[in-house]
């Protein structure tokens, strides 16, 4: 335990170690932080999208990827609301404090490298909330059995996009593939399981991601043989997104997402 | 007739006044019109809102301001596809072929001043689209009747919003003002009815805004009595936008929604 750095706890959290299950009725840090995890992926994720609105390419692709960040940031609104108070939790956190993976605060790119980003998380997430949807928790079992159903079309229209660009003309599959080339060295961190992780997953609170990795793998295969386009090599992987060693692409995003309520903290909107 | 500027007209129009009903079969150069100045009040409106898109206060905000902009763009994929090829009217069109209204154009500003904007559009767009669906026309009958339900709800939120800042904080209240003060000489350009208009009205093809222009000015009036704001004085209005005589803003942006198709006009998406 001693390895890893500090985890942030909500207010009036008990000297308890972190890892432990509480004392009923005493807050539960570790559940706290794993509900910013879920969230701070949508939420950033949906960001991303967001920022394609009035530039995507196409109409049906300009609704469809608004439709996605839609949902990501409805999913970010209960996960942060159950932590805490989502609005605080979104626009008032530093940098250090999210929670959410490396990948899906990576820019943009072209659509190609938007479409790898969203195949290999939406595909992870759809995996992931399945599962949760067997949590030993109330909430989280209820959020992800209405999520998963979000997730399941994210990762199709990600999946047919894929197979679009990937078996389109020379130049959409040779986007198709530096978005993926970018995006794969991200692919372990979704599978990392560190202590707060592996002490949620023996209480049945969170999924294990090992449990899927197999099937994620092959998933993943499936659609890339489908677009004619090979499997990635394996890279060196980036961690860290858990504990809050984001790219400097996270500090931007935050700069714009966060300057209004941040110029005006006590705006009543 | 002649004192109008021409319009333009889809390829393959015929000789005949535009203003006339065409013959059967014949392509229908009025109509053509009327579907882009209501499919560009749509898009362009839905481009503004999309804007905040990540910049907005709060989630809750963030989550209703992409929800309008969804179904904004949506009705004009409906509406500019039933003109011709929706992605080319959107995308590859020049500013003086756009047919909106100046109102939708006009930059976000504040928080406040896009709210003025949506109470001032939404107010009207519902009132037309109840209208508009007991046209002769199907299309824009089945059209009004399923937008007609989203737009009721936009002039919800934003009559909501007027009342909450108008009737909120001494700043939020000036705001508001503010925002009302700079959309209000767009108003008449709404209620306006050229030869072209009045000529789909004979043919029971379009609404009659005349016909609600009383029932807008009430509306309002009882939505700024519970903000306790007072109407702003008439100002000189400002027309030309359904005649493509537009304000800076909309060029800028057009470019910024126009770059990618047209920097990459035969990609495949």
């Amino acid at each position: 335990m001693a390895s890893l750095p500090p985890i942030d706890v909500p207010k009036g959290a008990t000297g308890a170690g972190a890892f432990d299950a509480p004392a009923a009725g005493e807050p539960d840090p570790a559940r706290f932080d794993y509900l910013l995890r879920l969230g701070d992926d949508s939420l950033i994720l949906g960001q991303r999208l967001g920022e394609w609105c009035g530039h995507a390419p196409a109409l049906e692709v300009d609704l469809s990827l608004a439709n996605l960040a839609l949902d990501l940031i409805g999913q970010a609104t209960h996960l942060l609301g159950a932590a805490g108070d989502a609005d605080r939790l979104a626009f008032h956190r530093d940098v250090l404090d999210f929670r959410n993976c490396l990948l899906v605060e990576q820019p943009n790119g072209d659509f190609g490298r938007t479409m790898a980003r969203q195949l290999l998380f939406s595909t992870w997430q759809h995996l992931l909330y399945q599962r949760l949807s067997e949590s030993t928790d109330q909430f989280l079992r209820e959020i992800a059995a209405k999520a998963v159903k979000e997730v399941a079309y994210h990762r199709e229209l990600a999946s047919e996009w894929t197979v679009r660009l990937g078996d389109g003309t020379e130049e959409s599959a040779q986007r198709m593939r530096e978005g993926l080339d970018w995006c794969w060295r991200f692919i372990p961190e979704l599978f990392e399981v560190d202590e707060l992780l592996d002490g949620l997953i023996t209480r049945g609170i969170a999924a294990d991601p090992g449990s899927f990795a197999d099937e994620y793998r092959s998933a993943l295969g499936a659609v890339l043989a489908d677009a004619k386009l090979e499997t990635p090599a394996d890279q060196r992987p980036i961690l860290g997104g858990r504990r809050g060693h984001h790219s400097e692409h996270l500090g931007h995003l935050l700069a714009q997402m966060q300057f209004l309520p941040r110029t005006y903290p006590d705006a009543k909107w």
